[in-house]
């Protein structure tokens, strides 16, 4: 096969998938106006991922366009979101991760904003990610500092996991939440686990006060 | 009749109110990912529960399988929730227990990790309960530490009841509530119910701080 | 005409907005399990009602009956609400009430429990009761003792209005809001607008204690 | 072409990308009974704007109706929403505006009861603004005092815009957030930005209380 070979094309279930996705993240709230964009792997070299400015609540088919690893684009015509580095860092840091989900939600801007780390234990929702299997654990979300140099900040993401730590997810300051899995499906109850712990986070700080 | 009749086929009255039921609980947030578990009685011997690791808000019929009530598969080929002896141990223990819906919110949860039991006192909707005529009274709903030896966790469970006390609900620590009633509509208003009596609860205890 | 006419039907209209409010009033919170009950005044004798033990969130046009403003049945084999006598001090008392929500939410439950009555003050929304023309105005909604011996209920919000105070609604201690229009429609607005002023007013309140 | 040419007729597809954005925002909370109006500009004489008094999550084609920059009627037989005049200064003040939104949340009426300006920073979701390209930035929403006196009021808030500053939104005390855009789909996510920015400025005043 040449070097040259064309992508694959987008498989319209994946597409079908995070359509679906982008619907119940904005009734929950989470991708408010353009906010949020979202991938899904197509191969070793490519991926599909939303186009800018798009609204994530009322994605439609022609919503997406593929971009090699390196986020370069392989549709013409087509600007495809700005943050598509970071995606492509997760890919190509991690062979088995086939879905990225990025959104806002008011409960994980408002923690990333005070906090450098989100640290959640004993909860048993954190068997949803990859080699849990008890509640009594404990799964640190890191926060990046967020930077509009979008090659810079996939940079210091790259650097952060090459360290050795893997973090199942992670957050940018005042931005949002970057969640991934092998499928659509499973970055989307990643996702879905993530927004309920923040929110219990959020509650369980604002319950200190009380001394309750 | 013979030992080894066939448990009865799983009504598709049951499995729709089932499928309901997840996806108005999955609208509110309190099934995320694929958390929680429904069952219904089919007899004295057998009940239909949901098969392992589906998402509650997208339940179809194919997502439930029979099982014994000591929880043991009566459909090959299929795995049952891996909370399945807890929902056993209600049906062995409570002869008018017809269906029994396990939740995660948000409010549970944090509520159970905080506290060794709920008190609920002096709400109209406390009459959702068997043999409760009046808001003028209190209903404690116990708290248990969370296990992954399901097996543990439910004789735990059944050793609470067989004391004498018995729960109308219980939650089980960092991990949600399990509720039940004579039909599944029963046991869906008994959750709705108690998770509104949660949420009240969280906003008491966070005005607490005020002095209001 | 005799006074034993026949009470007037139901108008499908009439059934079908309260049935639409029940659904609206359900994906907000506000009718868990088969709390809250509906009517609207059928002429100057009669009303109808949601039967008793419905949720308000799936009523059909048969879970309503016809009582007269005396809270007795005019269908036969049918109960009507537990709380009809409520309705009927409302009809009775205010000849240009034309529909009444009861509805049970957090926020009213909570506040409910903490406060007499609630002191509303400068909200724009206050504009949406009979004769407020401006947000410099203060509603007090009274709070009465949750009773549940109804006749008795009745008789003392009935007390408290002959004394010349007209209150634009009222809660009953942890339990939930009266609210009532000339018309099914005007009804609905009021309860989403103080739905939302008790939402605001418990914000305040929390956040009293931040000293911001 | 005369002084007297007639104005343009509204475009369906404008009418109803603002009965789309009602019914989100109705879902959301930010529009309750009749509270809320919308409009989108025809030309640079005429707008179409709701009618008074209608219910902003249930808007139908009929609830439209055209004014002049000056808020005269152009359409007989309707009447305009009584804030009509805020959306006239927004179009004659702004030559971009095309549309205007103006909504009711639970979060801005507690903010804008609560401060006379709210100051936004540090947020990725800033860059939804004109001329905003990083989230290094500060954004005011200045919140005016609420005066029955719609006239009066449009005044203060074209001397406020006149004096250089120019808002990308504003709030008015008790009583909600006005914001706009070049069409009605700009208008909308930038409420949406704005509400989930508030919603979080809520949280981290309640969050102050605990030290955390």
């Amino acid at each position: 096969m040449s070097k040259k070979a064309a992508p694959p094309k987008i498989p319209p279930a994946a597409t079908a998938a995070l359509i679906a996705a982008g619907r119940l993240f904005h009734q929950r709230g989470w991708v408010p106006a353009t906010a949020g964009n979202f991938s899904v792997r197509l191969d070793g070299k490519s991926l599909a991922v939303t186009t800018s400015g798009r609204h994530k609540g009322e994605l439609t088919e022609t919503d997406f366009m593929r971009v090699d690893l390196q986020g370069r684009a392989l549709d013409a015509g087509k600007r495809s979101s700005a943050e598509t580095l970071l995606h492509c860092q997760l890919y190509r840091h991690s062979p088995q991760a086939g879905a990225v989900l990025h959104t806002h939600s008011p409960a994980s801007t408002v923690l990333s904003r005070k906090h450098d780390s989100i640290r959640l234990a004993g909860y048993e929702l954190l068997k949803i990610f990859e080699g849990i299997q008890t509640h009594d654990t404990v799964v640190e979300v890191p926060v990046f500092e967020n930077d509009q140099d979008i090659a810079r900040l996939a940079r210091g993401v790259d650097a952060h996991m090459r360290t050795g730590r893997a973090p199942h997810a992670y957050l940018i300051r005042g931005h949002g939440l970057y969640a991934w899995g092998r499928t659509v499906e499973e970055a989307r109850h990643r996702v879905e686990a993530l927004e309920f712990l923040f929110e219990c986070e959020l509650h369980e700080r604002l319950l200190k006060a009380t001394g309750d």
